[in-house]
């Protein structure tokens, strides 16, 4: 496996991101026109082009079609309470399984977060692990179809990272880390087990196509991934891929991160949703009233509509509005901002009321050895 | 941790060795005679010196003269039917819970041999797992003092190896095992599993000190893990170690292997171990039977003699006896062999009856998750 020119790895993300050269230099594909008319009906992150590139998803879509087996595949680190950001992934994955009635699969990589966070206990680690996966239920994925697995709980999946480790060399989770040779042999091994994440429902259900949706910057991964798949002693499908851009955070620029500040968090209050939008929204809008009256706002770079555009107004028409009011200096920055304040608190209020049941569901949902 | 100089590594032994240089340059210690004293009753591998040096072995002993709890751990990476010379460290193991009644753990690292051997498949790997485990229940442990534990089955052990790995640089391992860019990540993740059989016993028990008898070229393991027991969130005793000499192969020196060929296995017949031991058994004695009675044999080079004295002549008169015979020219290496071939042939009857109750009593001494 060649080793990466680029910066970008799962742990190294900064500055200004350049998708066209992103896409050139990974190899991936731009989800076309035919694929998107197949994801009218889902979720905006997927309808609206947030997730938009790929690999192999036009076949795992007409394998569906043709009536094969199909499921998809994300998971997360836990390393804090949830926020807005993290739930992107989980949220095409729910979408994907209502749309297309598939099994959705859930590691919870504990270890990774253990591995590569210096002051991160491990008791901590299990305790963030809970928490989230109380989260990821309160999401609404369908029991009986959803299994959340966690690293540090569902240990089998060291038989299948294993297998998968003796196929890496040192040389490769190098490549794709950027590992130093004074980071913990942990770390070194989270390849093996994320790739036994990625092939976790091959192992489980055989030879099928599942499809992750990952930040474009995961990609190496799955490139990792997609080259382990085959070889003779597994010879399952090469995994497919759904490729996101990075959900801006509430400053305006790079991907979501809470390390910034400013994020809203899952637990958040309505007051403390209502001040975090109003202090750290990035807005387009002008510098004064008479200003964007008069010249309109920018939507393009304003963080409140593009929140509303990828995750919380679903209705096309309805966005179109705000689109087109706030471009014309119709709506204020102001008023642009209530609306989103009120969606994210109606999200919010459902979400915590949910989190309450999920905790009595934890069981329907998580794979125990 | 310092890279060390010596080119003994766990999978890297060969040639003369030099112990006393060894015991300089890993700074381990003699056992001395106030020590040797306590092992009287101990299997003649103990009692006579093939386990030559130790780390805090001493402190061990005088843990369990106050009362205190101890504990043994030995255990085995099975990648072939078990032979004779595999026995030697559970021989001690059984000796040291008979002599004070301590419990035994057993860890068996199928991950290990299937990281090492490219050739090794997962499935065998298991298989010979379970053959092994047969032979190490068939020599005699206590059920319910006894704990094996299989990486393969009882993969809750990378809970524990986790914790142990985010203290291990790549560095340190790739010192401690002389690890290559291109060996796997499962080989170079495998110390932190090592440590985390070492320091099992804790784990499970609480603070305490276990010993583990291993081959002084396994030293190296032995350092790293001591340093990791006195990390504070493990805060556990440093594990004792009893350092063994190289039992000789038939044909006479450096490490007993099957590979060299001419070793004996466990399921061998009367037949083929009488075939062996006259075969291949290196001789101390002379060209002709004529020199043999005028000048004597040399025990000390003998094969069959340091078998009988190391595994199996157990009567320190007897043993002495055979010994003054094979010197004065008395017993002739036929019949020295004769003498080790019939012990061996007893023990081997016995075992392999014993194998057969074994495989009922798996479940009595096997950990599950």
């Amino acid at each position: 496996m060649a080793k990466e020119e680029s910066t970008v790895t799962p742990w190294e993300v900064s500055g200004e991101i350049d998708y066209d050269k992103l896409v050139k230099e990974f190899g991936v594909s731009l989800i076309s026109e035919t694929m998107r008319k197949k994801l009218e009906k889902t979720h905006p992150l997927l309808k609206r082009g947030v997730y938009f590139a790929h690999r192999d998803f036009d076949k795992w879509l007409s394998a569906h079609e043709k009536g094969k087996k199909v499921s998809v595949i994300t998971g997360r680190g836990p390393s804090e309470k949830m926020q807005l950001g993290h739930l992107v992934p989980f949220l095409v994955a729910k979408s994907l399984q209502e749309t297309f009635n598939c099994e959705v699969f859930i590691p919870i990589s504990d270890d990774e977060k253990f591995y590569v966070k210096e002051g991160l206990s491990y008791e901590k680690a299990l305790e963030y692990s809970k928490d989230n996966i109380i989260d990821l239920i309160a999401l609404g994925f369908k029991p009986g179809k959803t299994f959340i697995f966690e690293d540090f709980v569902y240990t089998d999946i060291y038989k299948y990272a294993a297998r998968i480790a003796k196929r890496i060399t040192y040389s490769t989770s190098k490549a794709v880390f950027g590992l130093k040779p004074e980071n913990n042999i942990g770390w070194s091994f989270y390849p093996a087990m994320q790739a036994a994440h990625i092939l976790f429902p091959q192992f489980q259900r055989g030879k099928h196509i599942s499809v992750v949706p990952v930040g474009i910057d995961q990609d190496p991964f799955i490139r990792l991934t997609r080259d382990i798949a085959e070889f003779p002693e597994f010879n399952f499908e090469k995994p497919a891929a759904l490729h996101a851009k990075f959900i801006p955070s509430l400053h305006g620029g790079g991907k979501m991160s809470s390390s910034e500040g400013g994020v809203i968090f899952l637990s958040d209050s309505p007051k403390e949703v209502e001040t975090k939008i109003k202090k750290y929204a990035f807005s387009g809008g002008r510098d004064t009233i008479e200003e964007h009256r008069k010249l309109g706002g920018n939507p393009d770079v304003d963080v409140s509509y593009q929140y509303l555009r990828m995750l919380f107004e679903p209705d096309d028409k309805k966005l179109q509005k705000i689109r087109d009011d706030y471009k014309s200096g119709k709506l204020l920055t102001s008023e642009l901002k209530e609306i989103l304040i009120e969606k994210i608190n109606v999200f919010l209020a459902e979400h915590q009321k949910r989190r309450k049941l999920a905790e009595k569901q934890i069981d329907k949902f998580i794979l125990k050895n």
